[in-house]
C-alpha cells in the first residue's frame, strides 16, 4: 500500500474565505455543513456530468481543499494552477486510479481516503453480480417465456460452486461470510498474509494464488493498490478451469486486459464481471465489442448506496476539517513531501 | 393445497409399446433411460418452441404418459383425443398453472409433481433478484460511468432493509436463512400456520399478512396454490410502505394484477419482480408497457439449474415408472376419480 500511515496535520493554512471544491453527483449537500462552518465557500461541480480537465484546472486554481466524489481524473494538468490546494479528500478507497499521485506529491498536497465505509455496499453488490453471472439473470429480464435451447445451457446452482476470493480484507471477508454462512458455498481465499482468524470464523481455506485460480468456479478479485496492478495475469488465468467466472468489483487494473481477452477468447472464462472499467486501453474496447454478452460491466457503483455514501462523505468532510484546522487526520494516504 | 396426499398406484395399464411424451427444452435425454426400460416409445416435443394446443392434442392422442417439462398449457382441448393417457408427471410444483385440473380429473388422469427439488435454485435466484431490484443493477449494466442524477437516487443497502416473506415453506425458509445468516437483514414472515421451529433457528418473526406488508421494505411472495390466488390484493398492497419492493418468484396469480397496477401507479411500490408472468390479462400487458423500467420479469426460470432440473427429471421419471408399473407413487397431486 502507498499509505503513509500515522496522522498528519496541516498547519498555518490560510483557510478563511477560501474555496472548497466538491465534485460528484451523489453527495447530499446537507452533509457538507461542517465545511461551511470553516468559513469557506463551498462550490459543487460535476453534479450533472464529469468536468473536463480544463474546467477542473480552472475550478481548482483558487481552491484550498477538494472533496473528490466524482469520476474525474486529477491529472498533472488539472493541478497546474492549484497553488493553494492543500488537501484532496478522496471519496472511496482507490485514489490512485483517479489522482496523479506523483503530481500531488510534488505539490505537497495531502490526500486522504475513506476506507472501511463501503463494506456492506460492495459485498452485497458483488454477491448480486456473482448470482447474475452464474444464473445469467440479465439475459432473461423482460422475457415472459424462458429461452433455453437445451439442457447444456442450464446454469449451475451457486451452492454447488467453489468460490475463490483474492484479497481477504474487510470486504473480501464479508463476501466470504455471505457465501459461506448464507448460501453454503465452499470458499477459499488468497491473501498476501494468511488470515487464520478468518479461516476459523468463516470456514474458509487459504490457497496460493495459482492454486486458487485452478480450484475455483468463481474467482472474486477484492484487492487493489499500486502493487496489485496486473496481479491476475496470463499465468494466473492459464490455471483457471474451463467455464469459470471472474468477478472483479475492486479495480479493473488488477486484471491484465490482454490476458483477459485471451482467456475469454479461448473459452476458459465463461463470464467476466467488472465494476469500474479500464480507462485507457484499446484492448478494453475490443473486449466489450468481442465479448459483450459475456461481460457484465458497470461504472464503479458497487459502493454507491445511501448508507455508504453518507458514511464516506462524513469521513471525507472530517478529514478536510481536521487538516484545514491544523488537527491530525487518521486517513491520510499521501502526505506530499512532508 | 389441492394435493390428494398418500400414494396412488395405477393397475392394469397396457404399457408395452405405448408412447410417452416428454416436453421442454432443458431435459437431459440420458435421464429418460428408465422410460425406455418400460418398453415404451419416448417422444420428445417442444425442444425448440412451445407446441400449439393442436400439436399437443395430436401428440397426446396415442400417449400413455406425459412428462410435462415445458411451458405449454394442457387444456381440455389438448386432452380431447388422449383416451389412453394415464399419467401426467409435471416437472415442478405449480401444476395448476399449466394443467386444466378439472379436465384431468374428468379423464381419470393421475397428475404428479416434483416438490422439494428446487429449493436452492429458487432461493438463490430470488435473493439475486432482491439485490437486483434493491440496487438497480440491471440499469447500470453496460455503462462504464455511473449515471446518477443525484443523491436522492442512491439505493439502500440490503443489510438496512426489512424483508417480509409470505410463505415459510422449504424455499421461503431457505431465502430467510440466506438473508438472515448471510446478509444480516431483519426478516419477518407470514405463514398459514406459525413456524416456531424456524423462528428459533433462523431468528425470524411471525406477523399477520397486512402487518407484514406494512413492516417490510421488501415483500417476498413464496406461496402458490389454488387457495392463494389473489392473496396479495388491494387490501394488502394498501398497507405497503412507499418505495418498497415486491418480489414474486412463486406464481404471478398470487398478486392481483389490478391492485399491483394501482400500487405501482401510486408510487407505493418502487419495483415489482416476477418470475413467470400472468398468462391472460390485459392489465398484465399494460403493466409492462407502463412500468417496464420498474418491473423485472423473467420467464419462470428460477428453478432452472442443472442440479434442480436433474433432480426434478429423475423424480418425474420415477413417478411415471412407478405408476405405469402398478406401484404406488408418493408425489400424486391429482388422482382423477379414483
Amino acid at each position: 500500500m502507498d499509505v503513509a500511515g500515522g496522522e498528519v496535520a496541516l498547519t498555518g493554512a490560510a483557510v478563511g474565505a477560501a474555496k472548497i471544491v466538491v465534485s460528484g453527483a451523489g453527495i447530499d449537500e446537507r452533509l457538507l455543513a461542517p465545511l461551511h462552518g470553516l468559513g469557506c465557500r463551498v462550490v459543487s461541480i460535476g453534479r450533472k456530468e464529469t468536468p473536463t480537465a480544463q474546467a477542473l484546472r480552472h475550478e481548482l486554481a483558487d481552491a484550498v481543499a477538494y472533496l473528490h466524489g466524482g469520476e474525474e481524473v486529477v491529472s498533472e494538468e488539472a493541478l497546474e494552477l492549484a497553488d493553494g490546494l492543500r488537501v484532496i479528500a478522496f471519496l472511496g478507497i482507490g485514489y490512485e486510479t483517479f489522482i496523479d499521485v506523483a503530481a500531488a506529491r510534488r505539490r505537497d498536497i495531502v490526500v486522504t481516503n475513506t476506507p472501511g465505509r463501503t463494506t456492506d455496499a460492495v459485498a452485497e453488490f458483488t454477491v448480486g453480480q456473482i448470482i447474475n453471472a452464474s444464473r445469467r439473470i440479465p439475459r432473461h429480464l423482460g422475457t415472459v417465456y424462458p429461452h433455453w435451447s437445451g439442457a447444456e445451457e442450464l446454469p449451475d446452482e451457486l451452492v454447488s460452486k467453489k468460490i475463490g476470493i483474492v484479497g481477504l480484507g474487510q470486504i473480501g471477508a464479508r463476501i466470504a461470510g455471505i457465501l459461506r454462512l448464507g448460501f453454503g458455498c465452499r470458499v477459499s481465499y488468497y491473501n498476501r498474509t494468511r488470515r487464520e482468524d478468518q479461516e476459523m470464523t468463516l470456514g474458509v481455506r487459504f490457497r496460493q494464488l495459482a492454486e486458487l485460480a485452478e480450484w475455483s468456479d468463481v474467482l472474486v478479485v477484492m484487492v487493489g493498490n499500486a502493487e496489485t496492478v496486473g496481479l491476475i495475469d496470463r499465468r494466473v488465468l492459464a490455471r483457471v478451469r474451463p467455464g469459470s467466472i471472474l468477478v472483479n468489483t475492486a479495480r479493473a487494473s488488477v486484471v491484465d486486459p490482454e490476458a483477459l481477452r485471451d482467456a475469454l477468447a479461448g473459452g476458459r472464462l465463461a463470464m467476466a464481471v467488472f465494476d469500474g472499467y479500464y480507462q485507457d486501453s484499446s484492448v478494453a474496447k475490443d473486449l466489450l465489442n468481442d465479448f459483450g454478452d459475456r461481460m457484465y460491466v458497470t461504472g464503479h457503483i458497487a459502493s454507491h448506496t445511501k448508507q455508504s455514501m453518507e458514511r464516506m462523505v462524513r469521513q471525507a468532510v472530517d478529514s478536510v476539517v481536521n487538516l484545514l484546522s491544523g488537527r491530525p487526520d487518521p486517513n491520510v494516504v499521501i502526505r506530499g513531501h512532508i
